[in-house]
């Protein structure tokens, strides 16, 4: 199932994907039906809900009627869940190298992947405030002059845990979804070597996209072995493959829920695949600039930068 | 006013200090005098409720009536509030100094403070959900040897607010709370060389402490200028003076905001103050070690570590 969250007539709704650009408005669906529709008030609401929301929303979906259905033209996508909270990882060893040669190039510094990299996923909290939806426009920070886009794997969290093995993380993922984590790389070169990780490089309004849908987990083979594909203003600028990712998010949230809990709704960024930035192959997001972030069985995240 | 959340009866209720040991609880005192007690459901609710809810408080508190009235011994205390998102930033220079020397001694690696650090208020961003309050047990993390205790000054954001200059910034406290950012150096010391910042060195259940009262803006001078002090097992570590930041909140804050909205009730943290932990001066906890975190005017924070 895919679900999203959308304004409709000025209001959020929790929506399931009908196909051919028609969506269900499950709390709608659900209130007719007379089922329970507090299941679906917001995602976090549906996560809450556990498998009860999840199979009522899929017959809500098998006996779809007309008053319940939204189209597209009618909408506009906003993030699919506020995240409870927002990990970024960093896990492909190509975007690494990659970004690391370009880095040298721009400070005179040098770069090298340290051992860590290697032995943990290593991962920043990013700004959980600051996310918009497919098709909202990226806001150009007023601070900047370089801007990129960044091209990664979301996942979900569906169930509360703590100290959860690999083997069993699979079971802690509600759904995957398609995470966009635009950089102000000028600021970020300037912050990095305070050895705080990135702040100003990634926190701005707008500075997160994630979607347009949660593609729950039944319908993705874990680990995630998906095609990952940049575009930007129709052209191919990189990709690669989900399987890439050095630890996996089995291994991610083992790390992560070492003596700490995991709650529903919170999101974790796989970190760029490779190829998947432009610092990567020496381009630069330009105003006006279109984008649209493709991943394999979840969608397509589509966005323009607007400099105000 | 002294402004904290306690857990009375298994609810949790906003109050108000009295002295001695006694404190109002707000919704119950609302109540009673058939005002707004929807300003107190939570201290969300008083920060969105700005001044009108400020005002009733004090109000209440003038005219404390026993029968909405806890005793200290009735209560135990809760983090004031559950942080919408929560920074921590790095500009006491002492400590910096203090923390590279033993870093070095530790890792072999040479650390240098980077020039950024004075051009910039630096932070990170820490966990929101693992925070607890005055008097509850930090829990050591199973995955880590030393750990150790960061004494530091918070604010918490009153008002929404983007590219807030630094001259307008003081009317976007809130107000004034001890934070003790619990840290486990060792894991820290390994993850960052990937350059992250902190992340498993900081983030575990119970690693943030906040309390025991929000103090409001109107009681500590802009900019703050409060001693600060740590004691373990009642010996004193070490401390300082707030006005040893080498970036005051109001800095902090115009850093923050550029292209980017900071929402009511998001905590930022100072940073530890210098010689405001044990890695400064070569001292690490023991199982069931108790520390005082005190900050004039503002309140002392005890809780002690415990081992599984």
């Amino acid at each position: 199932m895919r679900l999203g969250t959308v304004c409709y007539e000025g209001c959020e709704r929790v929506v399931a994907d009908l196909g051919n650009d028609r969506m269900l408005d499950l709390h709608l669906a659900a209130e007719h039906a007379r089922e329970n529709e507090a299941f679906y008030v917001d995602m976090l609401s549906v996560i809450h809900g556990g498998e009860g929301a999840l199979a009522l929303a899929r017959s809500l979906v098998e006996n779809a009627q007309e008053a319940a259905t939204l189209l597209a033209e009618e909408i506009t996508f906003c993030p699919p869940i506020l995240p409870v909270q927002y990990r970024d990882c960093l896990v492909f060893e190509t975007h690494l190298k990659n970004s690391f040669a370009q880095a040298e190039k721009m400070t005179g510094r040098p770069f090298a992947i340290p051992p860590v990299w290697y032995d943990q996923p290593i991962y920043y909290k990013g700004n959980r405030m600051s996310f918009v939806g497919h098709g909202q426009d990226v806001i150009w920070p007023g601070y900047a002059q370089h801007l990129d886009v960044e091209l990664e794997l979301a996942i979900i969290i569906g169930k509360k845990g703590k100290d959860i093995p690999a083997s069993d993380a699979a079971g802690y993922f509600f759904g995957y979804s398609i995470l966009n984590d635009v950089s102000a790389r000028d600021a970020q070169m300037i912050e990095m070597p305070g050895q705080l990780g990135p702040a100003k490089g990634k926190d701005f309004d707008t500075g997160n996209v994630l979607g347009p849908w949660i593609v729950t987990r039944d319908e993705v083979p874990h680990p995630a072995a998906l095609d990952m594909e940049l575009f930007v203003n129709g052209e191919r600028w990189g990709g690669g493959n989900s399987s890439q990712m050095h630890h996996d998010f089995a291994r991610i949230i083992e790390h992560i829920s070492a003596s700490e809990t995991l709650y529903p709704g919170e999101v974790i960024g796989s970190g760029t695949v490779g190829t998947g930035c432009g610092l990567e192959i020496g381009k630069r997001l330009q105003p006006g600039d279109r984008f649209d972030l493709t991943i394999e069985k979840i969608g397509t995240l589509s966005n323009r930068i607007v400099k105000p």
